[in-house]
């Protein structure tokens, strides 16, 4: 079989430390063009944007977005538009209707779409999966709590309307649980907690649950410089199970389990690949959702101004 | 044909003057019986809750829900594994979650279920469809302004967190707005102006477009005690249409139009009856999402606090 020829838009550093490198070690895919208005990506042609890509590049089957969220709805539709399959970054899009609108749209071009959770395919989720398959929950307690300054350093965008704040980590952990769980989470309600001086909150506390009212709890701290830490303890009637470093390690009752080798973007990869294979789509909308609802009910608490020192 | 037996849960100001004569003025329905915590409903056997009105009530076809939106969610769960038709006031729910699970709800249960956006059957609003559906819209201006303290005295609610604030009445202009265009619309931006001791926007304003490009701006404000005013004009290529009155009165190029005479909650429940003999639901959700996303990408603004004279 052909591999699938592959076009990808916007080369910042996600594209360069995570998505080149998968698909480079995929035989499945062929990197044939990049549109960017950065540095180029070496090997492949490159264009300043989707459109002459489009318009003038090699023809490709299927195109990654690795743009920001903001602007990036309307080059997805214009990629489906083109009858490619897409494969787009979290979050998918900057609000929760034009994430809607790419579903709606990739299922009347009969693409495939996957919405590219990406801490889904951290190596311990699988296996938690399987052990929690026979399980019965009892409570959730998500923890995710990094230093905004080491991962983000002056990137002001998160701390604006629509930026994401303390949810662009905590995205991730939602995307995990909702993974994880069987059943669709609902915000109960939601603490944000904002920086004076920015929109978006730097800490949150979230109260959810699923319709069999499994209690469920996230706590986010994105100003947290000491003892990082993004586990996920389910407690369940047998036992609990616990997923430290964003997924990549699994417990069960403390004892430290087998788990995948494969990386997360290895894994996304192969999980476009066979979605393209079968006609079919992965475009959850679910953490997206979480997000939204709890900027919808929760109550905003203002906090001390927030400086980067990168700036 | 026998007539629909309904059950009504919350019998509060709305469904008082509003769903209980428009029930009994419709041959199609009879009112067998209302759960309320408040004074009871004459005519019919009232009850405390859903549940005793499910397991000791008369038998009931269909339930009509008039409570807050605020736990509605569990209440019409209930009701659709009953197997009950169910007819859910504006907002259905208090997040997209909870609302996009009664949808599928809904559809796995095989009965049929109404969100009934009541301001959508005000008496213009076919007759405007009818006008647009042929024309080339431009523009579209949303003003929906009015006197908080005249509408909701007292209502503490609507300013805590989950409560929608001037998007309360707002979401009726959405809904509006919403079933006129044939396509649907995202928050491009917002600006939410928050008092300084409240929850909730007190003022709004809104930037929306659609595939096309339409510009739809919309300005809400819930603090505006002289010449309240629930218009939208709507630009397009060979004239100009207006609502008034929150619909009730069409204008185009400023002649007045002929209208329906039909009440808004007389055309609601004509459509609910309608829904239930074709087997089908009408849940529309999207002004909660266009809510929701302007919530979340919405930059908020502190102004003056808010105190309610009624309190």
């Amino acid at each position: 079989m052909q591999p699938i020829r592959l076009g990808l838009v916007g080369y910042g550093k996600i594209a360069q430390d995570q998505h080149v490198p998968a698909i480079n070690a995929d035989p499945g895919f062929r990197l044939v063009a990049v549109a960017t208005q950065g540095k180029p990506c070496a090997g492949v042609e490159n264009f300043h944007s989707l459109s002459e890509l489009l318009e003038h590049g090699p023809e490709v089957d299927a195109i990654a977005f690795c743009t920001p969220p903001q602007g990036r709805f309307a080059l997805v539709q214009q990629a489906l538009a083109a009858g490619k399959h897409v494969l787009v970054e979290k979050p998918p899009c900057a609000t929760l209707g034009e994430a809607m609108a790419l579903v709606n749209q990739a299922r009347q071009q009969d693409v495939s779409a996957l919405f590219a959770w990406h801490s889904r395919y951290a190596p311990g989720i699988e296996a938690a999966r399987d052990w929690l398959a026979s399980r019965t929950l009892q409570s959730v307690r998500i923890d995710w709590k990094e230093d905004v300054c080491k991962w983000h350093p002056g990137q002001t965008w998160i701390w604006q309307p629509g930026g994401l704040g303390v949810f662009d980590p905590g995205i991730n952990a939602l995307s995990i649980v909702t993974r994880l769980l069987a059943q669709p989470l609902f915000v109960d309600s939601a603490e944000l907690r904002v920086p004076d001086n920015c929109q978006s909150p730097i800490a949150a506390s979230i109260k959810m649950s699923d319709a069999s009212r499994l209690d469920v709890q996230a706590e986010f701290d994105f100003d947290h410089g000491h003892d990082e830490l993004w586990s996920i303890e389910i407690r369940c009637a047998e036992g609990v199970l616990r997923l430290d470093n964003g997924g990549a390690l699994l417990s069960i009752d403390g004892v430290r389990q087998v788990v995948s080798e494969e990386g997360e973007y290895t894994a996304v990869y192969r999980h476009f690949r066979q979605l393209i294979g079968d006609r079919a789509s992965d475009v959850d909308l679910q953490p997206l959702r979480l997000v939204a609802d709890s900027f919808f009910v929760g109550s905003r608490v203002a906090v001390e101004p927030f400086y980067d020192p990168a700036r």
